[in-house]
């Protein structure tokens, strides 16, 4: 016998929780176009030079591999096996999708993306194998307009999802950057922001312990230095710390999407100099949220800028800055309230006894007119146990009971 | 250099195009809601013993194999090198839903999927290797009801999408068990069924052509005797010449079907015994569409009854009766006339020069406060070339344009 389950880490869904998550889908996505976004989409399965040219991190060891197929297959016996994969984020393909079609598209390109992704990782609570990411992305402007209109994008579209208050998390690495220069340590960045972002969890003292396993004495007491000189979530004071590396325009830029951030007064926003993200491709600034009510204080977005992905594809530069929702996680904080009060009309016809033509096209016709006025309509058969059909029918939202005898006689069931 | 092109036979999406498909998808998802189906949705991948248990006919050669990872692929290095594979139709992975979810479903389930499938065919005009298919499916109703529903909810999802006047040619493949056991040929009914299907192309001749190669003389003679008896689209012409062979019940639900079907309206229908259709599932009613301004008059949609496919995986039969939608074949001919004609609001502001905190925050607000009201607002930078900005705006529909100059001046321009 073969077996009925979904293959491990993969979810078959129910009427009922589909409707929850297109229902939050359809927010999201309604939110992002009424902000100038516009949805594009790439196929789930890309070439798999793409997806293993280096970008997508610790992602890349947890693809899915397509096997070749027929004459491809036996003349590759001897050689690589696969020439497909299917794609573990929405970002490598984007830079793909941009590269490729960027003469149809307009100067400035917010796209939205909402689609499946797959990682092999290993199954646990809240993580699948199959998983939907809702991205948008903002290419071609340097300028940090890009980063206003995408922190105000998402969290436009978080403020209608009814999930309450929420922080945008805020820093950019070029800080990280010119820490690991003013620490002596500017070959260790990428080390040192993996070790870094580990602060959340095993604190201050497990990061520096964690460094100086890679760090040389001198460069270690830099680091320790710095760390206690700096308030993390104080940009002057880190700003101040950095300013033999640093850039004033980066502070100010960060500074001011800061302020314009909370002027508007969709969320609160924080400068966090431990924020790190794991991703190995952004460049400049970087984000993440945090629902207030989430007892894990998880993130359920984030992103970033990433200005020279695109061009690993397109061979010129092209500035891009993304930011993705956690949509699985989105979803849990839904749950735990009543999410869906739409009010439509659902009439069901229940037909006891034999089935009779004359009757059945009377009542399809009728049905089809209540459809005209955007009502669902049901057809059912009398159940033996016809109390506990309609009591079923009331729970799912039947707003009217019809009840067509095999005779012609027609009642409304109170 | 990585190559920048999808992968052959599958499709990049522009905002335009994509906006059109999910026009479409939405008329027809809402249509079938209406007439009482509710969503579901099954992984993309699946056990690779399920996609290849011969249920799938042909589609089984053409399916993408997912490579096994990590312990497994070394643990198999002699043994089978894949685990998963992508699904190449929405009714297979639908019986093993049943199967796995029937507890948690309606006594009789009437399902929607609507989601992409994989098929490593040969590319051609208008054939890809991934493409959407939108299935309802009937599960555990044995009555003619089911197919009365089914008939009724795919009429009318596809009346509500302007496609013009459209035919259900219907027939039964218990006409086709009876044909060949007329014949004495009852072992060959699976290659009869093949080579009827091919009528429309290869002619009556054709048709025998190929069965003389198949069939003894004896047999041959019958066949040929009986073609030229029956009217192929005269249901009374056949059940008469099959009547030796044929349960009266067949004839009479296939003909109070149409005529029901008839009655109510939403199409034409017509009985047509040259109909066969692919899968090998069928076992009862099996039905297509063509929409009479198709030049091709090819299938726009496509189904029947399966009664025995959810049994081979649940253990018990239980009937089901399923109607898909061709969903890329759907576009072409909506492609043909103008498509959306959707009134909303599309408000832009072009700034112009420095961009200034005070003045994007209050934009900004503005923009949110517009968006409250449905309508979509788009933040542009003025470019040079003012004069293509403008008429580029216009043609993709902005209603409102609004230039906000650096020193806070505002102006619509007209």
């Amino acid at each position: 016998m073969i077996s009925t389950l979904p293959t491990k880490g993969m979810r078959d869904f129910l009427p009922n929780e589909l409707e929850t998550r297109q229902k939050t889908l359809e927010i999201i996505l309604r939110s992002y176009k009424k902000c100038g976004f516009t949805q594009i989409e790439t196929p789930c399965v890309e070439n798999i030079q793409l997806l293993t040219s280096n970008q997508g991190g610790d992602n890349e060891k947890l693809i899915y591999k397509i096997l070749k197929r027929g004459e491809k297959l036996n003349e590759s016996l001897d050689g690589e096996l696969c020439d497909l994969a299917l794609r573990y984020d929405l970002t490598v393909p984007l830079s793909r999708y941009y590269s490729n079609n960027h003469a149809n598209l307009p100067a400035v390109f917010k796209a939205i993306q909402i689609g499946n992704v797959w990682r092999a990782d290993r199954p646990q609570k809240g993580r699948f194998r199959q998983f939907l990411q809702c991205d948008i992305d903002i290419i071609n402007d340097q300028t940090n307009l890009a980063e206003f209109e995408i922190i105000n994008a998402t969290a436009y579209a978080l403020s209608n999802l009814n999930i309450g208050g929420f922080t945008v998390r805020i820093s950019d690495r070029r800080l990280l950057k010119a820490f690991a220069s003013v620490c002596g340590a500017e070959d260790k960045y990428f080390d040192l922001c993996i070790i870094l972002d580990k602060i959340d969890k095993i604190g201050l003292d497990g990061v520096e312990k964690q460094l100086a396993e890679i760090l040389s004495q001198q460069q270690m007491a830099n680091v320790s230095k710095l760390l206690r000189e700096i308030s993390f979530q104080d940009l002057d004071s880190v700003a101040k710390a950095l300013q033999s590396k640093l850039e004033r325009e980066v502070v100010d830029s960060l500074s001011q999407i800061v302020s314009m951030t909370q002027q508007v007064g969709l969320c609160k926003i924080q400068f966090d100099f431990s924020l790190v993200r794991g991703m190995g491709y952004y460049t400049g600034t970087i984000f993440e949220i945090a629902a207030d009510k989430d007892p894990n204080g998880g993130s359920i977005a984030g992103g970033g800028r990433y200005d020279n992905l695109i061009g690993k594809f397109s061979g010129k530069n092209i500035a891009a800055c993304g930011f993705s929702i956690g949509f699985e996680r989105i979803l849990n904080l839904i749950d735990q309230q009543n999410a869906s009060s739409q009010k439509i009309d659902k009439v069901v016809f229940i037909f006891d006894g034999e089935l009779n033509s004359e009757i059945l096209v009377g009542q399809m016709k009728k049905a089809n007119e209540y459809r005209l006025e955007e009502k669902i309509v049901w057809f059912e058969r009398k159940r033996n146990n016809f109390g506990l059909q309609i009591k079923q029918l009331r729970e799912n939202g039947a707003t009217e009971i019809i009840l067509v005898q095999s005779n012609g006689e027609i009642r409304t069931i109170d």
